[in-house]
């Protein structure tokens, strides 16, 4: 990338990559008549969010109460927490209800009737279900929760219910994108069945799913309202790996300098560790652990294809390890930079907390601005 | 811990147990007669840097050269960077080097040649020696490399040889103590060959040694000269697991919000994921997977010892699970704060970037800096 002079590991940017995950994703949605809510955890950062806007996104899916106010603070006045409610960040809450579309997300009665008691402006409720992935969320057949839920919900003076929230997690461990499929349709499925059972109760209730995988290979939303994919800005490895996108589609990659190299063994070290990769990994097929994979440079400052067999075999904090051919090894001198895809782009980009795309440096990201 | 009103996942330090550590490391290394120069990567902080002045230590290690910027703006005068140099931050090497003792670690004659054609003022170099550990530094045994490199800085102007350093990492994935013992006794008596070889032509040669786990657990540094433990100041689950530390030492914990419970199947949710806990993960005994283990409360805010089958079973970005018995299940509400304790403490510290202890919240982190 053109800019200021590299000196350190650096999170790379292509924005025409980017903007192309967000077209694609803002068309599909289009097709299939749905609302795009993206989930703004993968990037964090306002800039980036902005780029959305020019693709008609005016909604968005966080997943802290702290992202909510950082995005509501940069314009964004439609803004689902996607994410158990944390009944300790009530304040933030009502702050934010006041002045903006917000939606909570709830997995009980029980904080639900806190959010009733709490709550000082109109707010949204999702119920988050569970269809099967089994992390959180009420399960879709426990109805008598949903209709506890529901009366707390009628009697109370500021919750207005948004609909059922799912998030099918479980899809990032498929082994084929039939299995996503699957996955994704009986879920579907499932929200479809709560849609029956509820809508003459609350006519403008809404189905909202959507986790990256189902939502880039998928052309079944029947009945669905809303969908939430986050990743799919930047894409990675691991949705490479499942079958979500292809390696051009990876938006985001790690610049290292190549800091020791061990013809022995043919592998490269790198400065770039746990604390810029994450210890993400991921299993290739023939059974190795790896936390990233080498792409060639492109003359332009970015990157193309990946390095058949140069893997990321290694991290620790700051270290990383390049396994590779000896071809590939013997192209590679101590000093150069080598560019890394990331096994999951949303954790890279949380701890590189900045961006340097072919327009400079974007350096506000939520994780950029300190703790206190 | 008293202090300001908890909302979202903090990091709890416990000030006294993080004292103990110092003092017990520091006592070893009096007791074997050895620098200590302990490394600052784990807490990363001003603060906490400064409690082990009490304890006679005057030189530091740290893992990058932003790290090594950051100390000596802090009144560190004496630091090692034990990472391959990173020949893009030359400026920044001699920018310190005109102030401060500062020492850098070559793993090539290659690189030698480059600091020595860089180099502007006195510069302290070590030669990182693979004594088994393979990851990165010169293998013991190829003394034509390390000849090669000692003839550089022999010609050189600024170049001093301190020494010859290794980190052992291995210790880090022994099944037992005595595998920890074996490794470091065999790194010991490697580097003492060394020694050996090349005291005569350097007299002023040091050996420089020292992971977490072999300073915890040994009693051993025959013709050591200085040790370089750093994960000892928090220890963690890791070091627990391998030996080095009991529970109780354990000076760091993440305070998380219960956000939800499934009684189903005796889960709760917490707000606490892999950018508060890292996905560094450790396997039981029994084949599990966990991320984290919840300790006991006590009364002023600290915590006392872990809860027997209470672990942290998932994490995703900003949930964590956590898989307990019925009876501890039973006790815990949704709105309460579990302390767990993270499986490796340095990855969790630089995530947190803050640390809340009894005297209240340090936020003098090197990673709570904004990049750019």
């Amino acid at each position: 990338m053109k800019g200021p002079k590299i000196t350190k590991p650096l999170l790379l940017l292509d924005k025409v990559k980017c903007l192309s995950n967000i077209a694609f994703m803002a068309g599909k949605a289009e097709k299939h008549n749905l609302v795009l809510r993206p989930h703004f955890k993968t990037h964090q950062s306002a800039t980036i969010g902005e780029w959305f806007r020019d693709y008609g996104t005016t909604s968005i899916t966080v997943s802290s109460m702290t992202m909510a106010e950082y995005f509501a603070n940069h314009g964004w006045d439609d803004i689902c927490v996607a994410f158990p409610f944390n009944r300790h960040e009530m304040d933030t809450a009502n702050r934010l209800a006041k002045k903006i579309n917000l939606h909570l997300t709830v997995c009980s009665a029980e904080t639900t009737e806190f959010i009733k008691q709490s709550a000082v402006a109109e707010t949204g409720i999702y119920i988050k279900t569970d269809t099967g992935y089994r992390r959180t969320g009420i399960y879709h057949d426990n109805t008598s929760e949903i209709d506890h839920i529901l009366r707390i919900i009628r009697k109370s003076k500021n919750l207005v219910f948004t609909g059922f929230l799912v998030h099918n997690g479980h899809t990032y461990h498929s082994p084929a994108p039939s299995e996503i499929e699957r996955i994704h349709a009986q879920s579907n499925a499932r929200l479809v069945e709560l849609k029956n059972r509820y809508i003459n109760q609350f006519p403008g209730l809404i189905l909202s799913t959507g986790d990256t995988p189902s939502c880039s290979i998928s052309e079944n939303f029947t009945g669905i309202d809303e969908i939430r994919p986050g990743n799919y800005v930047f894409y990675d490895l691991s949705q490479c790996h499942i079958g979500s996108c292809k390696p051009s589609q990876v938006a985001v990659a790690l610049a290292a300098p190549v800091v020791a190299r061990h013809a022995d063994r043919n592998e490269i070290v790198v400065y770039a560790g746990a604390v810029h990769l994450s210890k993400e990994y991921m299993v290739l097929a023939n059974g190795r652990k790896i936390w990233g994979q080498v792409v060639s440079p492109d003359p332009g400052g970015g990157w193309t294809v990946p390095v058949p067999g140069a893997y990321v075999t290694k991290v620790s904090q700051e270290h990383g390890t390049i396994s590779c051919d000896s071809e590939f090894f013997s192209r590679i001198e101590t000093g150069d930079f080598l560019i890394i895809l990331p096994v999951h782009s949303c954790l890279t980009a949380n701890l590189m907390r900045s961006y340097t795309s072919t327009e400079g440096q974007l350096t506000d990201h939520l994780a950029a601005i300190p703790p206190g």
